[in-house]
């Protein structure tokens, strides 16, 4: 077997570590005879499984008791109808901004909730830049303000968390939770599905200010209520248990790799090689403003369009995958989340000049 | 490695030559050179996973392209919701057969969005039979009915299809879909949970009536709204891939043990063998009426509730595990789903009556 390179946005590689541990035990849990997936979120040995990932996690991101860790199972995007849901409350209105199809998506969802107001969006820039701070109008009266710190598709992130006055921050951290360190103190409520930097799909991880919570609309499915997961300790209904699970293994494999800040040293140097080769280059470009280039996802063209099929075929060959763009903007993305490793970008670099120097 | 004979009611066994398949290939999936929980939803090969686990369902099921099947994320029991949300449309109302806490919580659900009227209600017995046909108030112009075809808690299963003259029915079939033929014909829509029979948590089928589509009340979230995920073949957001996978590799198992025909003659023996232990005897009880007894989840209670203690722990000691009742009724409980061998049934049968010699 030759492991490939996996450049997809997610779901995405995970540590061959990890895979390696639920290979070994997958049959057979934690001597329970049985495999993980077989277990029942009510026993013992899963619930101890429940609070060690969650003990982790407040560890690596040096979460507070201010603050409720949940497990959740079902799409990410169920986070852009549950964050109206439970935080617009008496409000009745929440404010967006709006830098890419992610947190459009977001905006055009709360819309049926409440009055969704627009702080400012990068469409103009067709998404590869944030308007400047002091051109936003932000709605001072409004329940809380969502951004999405890192979007995946048009490859743009926030490096610094954005200053909205009072307001509860909402953030959609998908693809960047566990990349780098990060101040929960500074947001309301963090949310982030399972398939980039924590494990399989199916699961999604919400870090909510506890005062927060208990402000659910009527009309919010039970299933979809935050304060009953917080009062249920996520166990309201049956967890994407394997999800959970993998999810622990990688909390483990990060805290082994030396932590966030040995997470963020490694991704910004692995970003910088790739910008590097990008920019260096005449035959290959990257659009995204550069105090806004994402450390996670990477989209770049090629001088000629007519080359991305026999780009995409050898870079294949050459054990690169997934590095095809998303198709609402087309061109190349290499998405370069933890499990990377910098071998994985150096081959890919490699590759890209290669490539250059026979078709440029 | 001493696999043991779990009888837990969800996530529950799953058969050992799936697991094996799931194992070899855990770091390698298909030659593609990582993990299925690595692949991208969006790739050819998991892809064509999905089209052959739907293939393989509609194998098993007999469903005609009237209707759509969906694999969903998510919890069971955001269906309580999500039926309501996309079924109730003008009419603004449906009716509600409560045998039991699941039918009963899919009723309590549906009153925030709209009028859900009750036809019937076994809490009077306890939850242990359904009230006469005769006695039923079928609300003839609710936008359907809906009722739980087996109550994994009480032990309590329809048998027949009820009959409920022109409404279109739905069925919570999560723990007894795939245990025997189903005619899907007879239904509007059918969810069921997978970690039961189908694999492990984390993903929820749904069969629906296409004309039943596109009715969705405006306040619907984007990923409960059925009609987009028949319009994007269940990939409107990320699936549980892990799940989905493991669901294709149980649904060929089912083809290979014969399919449902067979499955339906080794699920009756199985519950025939435990009812005839539980009724031949003085020290062990079931409650259930015997026209609704479950052929899944069979409830009993010991003659001494003082000896539960000890009938738990020494039927672990003989690799017979997860006995214990639902924490709402008591008592013990074996769930006995496909993947339950008729081995394990024997053997609990003779732990039973081993301890009941011993203490009775």
């Amino acid at each position: 077997m030759t492991r490939v390179y996996n450049f997809g946005a997610g779901p995405a590689a995970l540590p061959e570590e990890v895979l390696q541990i639920a290979k070994e035990e997958l049959l057979d849990w934690n001597k329970q005879g049985m495999s993980i997936v077989e277990v029942s979120h009510r026993s013992k040995a899963f619930q101890e499984l429940m609070q060690e990932a969650e003990q982790d996690l407040r560890a690596l991101l040096n979460i507070s008791q201010d603050y409720s860790v949940l497990f959740l199972a079902g799409p990410t995007r169920a986070q852009f109808s549950m964050v109206p849901l439970n935080l617009m409350g008496n409000k009745g209105k929440a404010a967006y901004i709006d830098t890419g199809i992610w947190s459009h998506m977001a905006l055009e969802e709360a819309h049926k909730y409440g009055e969704a107001s627009l702080v400012c969006s990068g469409e103009s820039s067709r998404y590869t830049s944030v308007p400047e701070r002091n051109t936003w109008n932000v709605d001072t009266d409004a329940a809380y303000c969502h951004y999405c710190a890192n979007e995946t598709i048009n490859g743009v992130e926030f490096h610094e968390i954005p200053e909205v006055g009072n307001l509860p921050l909402v953030a959609d951290v998908t693809s960047t939770l566990l990349s780098r360190p990060l101040d929960v103190n500074r947001f309301g409520l963090l949310y982030a599905g399972s398939q980039k930097n924590i494990g399989p799909s199916g699961l999604v991880v919400v870090i909510v200010r506890k005062d927060l919570l208990g402000k659910a609309l009527p009309i919010t499915p039970q299933a979809f209520d935050y304060r009953l997961q917080d009062e249920n300790q996520s166990l309201l209904y049956t967890p994407t248990t394997f999800a959970c699970y993998m999810a622990g293994l990688v909390f483990k494999w990060l805290k082994a790799q030396g932590g966030l800040k040995a997470m963020a040293e490694r991704n910004q140097r692995k970003a910088e090689m790739l910008y590097a080769a990008i920019d260096n280059s005449d035959f290959y470009h990257n659009p995204v403003d550069p105090r806004y280039r994402s450390w996670m996802n990477i989209p770049f063209t090629l001088a000629d369009q007519n080359l991305e099929e026999t780009f995409l075929k050898e870079a294949r060959l050459a054990h690169l995958v997934e590095l095809k763009g998303h198709r609402y903007v087309g061109g190349m993305r290499a998405s370069i989340y933890n499990a990377m490793p910098e071998e994985g970008v150096e081959a890919l670099v490699h590759f890209m000049k290669a490539f250059e120097r026979k078709n440029g």
